[in-house]
């Protein structure tokens, strides 16, 4: 067979298992979670093996020492795989849930019950902890998956799937509700792409050219973010020492991800007392601040920001910082340099708050919080599958229940159109 | 400038128009609504001058009466669009709707606030009045659009959007916020098509041609239903009396529509009873029936079926029909042969009533109905902008809701991440 009918073949059977996994109970779907964490832990040393595979041609590629530790599977990763596991586990199954039940004028009653998607396409780069969290998320919300891992971590990859297809045969459910795409080729995600009658959904997840080389190619919907631009609006009005602890907590605690600072804008009122004490602040923590002429002239010692500062996800310890007129000047600017991501305003003016709430049209706004909340947990939506900031279908953090859909339900006695 | 520059600046400027809709108050919105009313009432005569010159175009271009009568904008059509925008004047905003909030443990309070999607593109055929139907929805739910319509109806289209953009301005809104594409090449569509980032959301209609090339083609998303082949099962144990209405109904009643039915599925144990009575209900409507062997046997008069009447979406007074072993190959046969538009079943079986339900997972599932109530109107949404039988943002008949989706929302007073 060629790539695109090995691909092909094998979303078919999982648009066919799609259909098994929809109609099982809750009760059951949890049996199998189970019993895929009980084989994660007693299989643990097969898994390390077939890891050893990968690393040691990683190792021969001449990965960083970074990649080779994302692709680890380290008893303590394991470990963390099963914990995630058991959390899928206690999180509410979203399935069948029914709402918005109306008595129409014709007599018929309307309503909606939630349903799963279907056949969820994953796409992502190294770790391959994703094959587990994306596939027991997906078995929870009623949905079969088909999971493309980057290339150098084939033999983990396709050592989870086997653990997590044991668990769903042992429970009399089709092996092919979860499927890892066995070609590394680029070739086969242009396939799986144009899959557009057996896959419903795409989320990749990775650095910004592989999310756009998948939005590009997609016949299939993809729910995505390029990259987290964050911005904070320090308002005249903002209490200093508070603003001081969300800008660090929100630029240092964690700087590699996409939820982390990015952007500070400082009303002009507020820039000459707070930007010092920031500079301080910050420097303790070894943060670069790249600064417009006007913060510049306010801490003369900082880095002069370019163009090409403002709109940057730098995913380590710099921030740039400008000062704006007003707030009016804080949202255009992010309206010009954002993502979509994350935005949070510090102040103490009511009225500013809830404008900014209202008016900046980001997945997450935020009043006196840290951008670093901005996460499927941190809003309980339990676990998180992916963030996006398209607007369609889902915005912000996703959970279980955007992993499914509604459809309409009509209860009628009769009723026949007049 | 070329055709791809003028598209590209003006889905700019609409996006820059989407910003001052999306902050409009409602009662601003209906006024300006109310504006656009009265506007197409006394501009009628202009309205109608250039709604010949399409007039003339078409007969000339040789369209049938049934074409020239759809691009018509008579008296009674334009009082209609006028009774259209009264309704959506009537509707509630969904803009600002807050839902969800709950304190987390962290301390900070998340939900959820409604806004606008931003810029909704729609490309439709012939009629006009999707012109004032379209702008006017997109507009309530606080968004712009940018219309494309036929090429037939560019006099009127143009006629119209003008009148729409004049109330806009009197009201000291942007007229790019409901832009009409004057340009009638394909090509514009393709043009269109690529504005991923000016435009958030594609809404079809027309034609299947016409929606699998906006599909094929498009980098934004999509809304869309190709087309709706409904089917009715009439379980063994239904009263074949409501049966016999329903289906005359779904049927009979508006033939030339996607709601409508298209193919009868009857319980073995029904069928030798309920056909004859069915056959003799809809010949008096003039409806041929094309029947499975076995359906044929019990009304030897009826057509024999072949492969292709299975899926076919007729509009015109033919019905498949197609006798089956029980509940499970009804439900089989619309898995293979259905579009996920709108099924019904008759039964008086609670537990095969609730299975049917469940299970099926078309966008409208009913019981004991007709499948002509699938229709945003008769669904309490209000007006409808259309159906959609792709599973993602919105699944089944589209209103005001769907043109918009939800933002996170976040009040701290100070917290940071630990």
């Amino acid at each position: 067979m060629t790539v695109e009918e090995t691909i092909k073949q094998l979303a078919l059977e999982t648009r066919k298992a799609s259909r098994q996994v929809a109609a099982l109970s809750t009760e059951k779907k949890n049996r199998v979670l189970q019993g895929m964490a009980q084989s994660l832990l007693s299989q643990k040393k097969y898994i390390q093996q077939e890891n050893e595979k990968d690393l040691i041609a990683g190792r021969e590629k001449g990965l960083s020492a970074a990649m080779l530790d994302r692709l680890t599977l380290s008893d303590k990763v394991i470990d963390s795989m099963v914990g995630g596991l058991q959390e899928i586990i206690a999180l509410p199954d979203p399935v069948g849930e029914i709402s918005d039940m109306n008595k129409m004028p014709s007599g018929i009653t309307v309503g909606r019950m939630r349903i799963p998607l279907g056949v969820i396409g994953m796409i992502y780069e190294s770790r391959p902890n994703v094959t587990v969290d994306a596939a027991a998320l997906c078995l929870k919300a009623g949905n079969a998956v088909v999971l493309r891992g980057g290339s150098e971590a084939i033999h983990s990859n396709l050592a989870l799937a086997k653990i997590l297809q044991d668990a769903l045969m042992a429970d009399g459910i089709s092996a092919a509700a979860i499927q890892v795409i066995p070609i590394t080729d680029r070739d086969a995600i242009n396939v799986m792409l144009s899959l557009e009658e057996d896959i419903d959904l795409i989320i990749p997840r990775g650095g910004e050219g592989l999310i756009r080389f998948v939005a590009q190619n997609s016949r299939i919907p993809v729910l995505k973010h390029y990259k987290g631009v964050c911005h904070i609006f320090v308002d005249k009005d903002a209490d200093f020492s508070m603003a001081e602890e969300i800008v660090f907590n929100s630029k240092v605690q964690r700087p590699g991800v996409c939820n982390s600072l990015e952007a500070l804008l400082v009303h002009k009122d507020a820039a000459e007392a707070f930007l010092p004490l920031l500079q301080a602040r910050l420097s303790s923590a070894g943060v670069e601040l790249r600064c417009c002429p006007v913060a510049k002239e306010i801490i003369p010692d900082a880095v002069e920001a370019v163009e090409s500062d403002w709109g940057m996800e730098f995913l380590e310890l710099i921030l740039a910082v400008k000062v704006v007129d007003d707030m009016d000047a804080a949202m255009a600017h992010i309206v010009e340099y954002g993502s979509q991501h994350t935005e949070s305003i510090i102040t103490s003016n009511y009225a500013n708050a809830q404008r900014f709430l209202r008016e900046v049209d980001s997945s997450s706004v935020m009043v006196n919080a840290s951008t670093r909340f901005s996460d499927g947990g941190q809003y309980g939506l339990g676990a998180e599958i992916g963030i996006s900031t398209t607007k369609l279908h889902a915005y912000g953090p996703m959970g279980l229940k955007e992993l499914t859909t509604k459809k309409f339900i009509v209860y009628g006695d009769g009723q026949i159109r007049a």
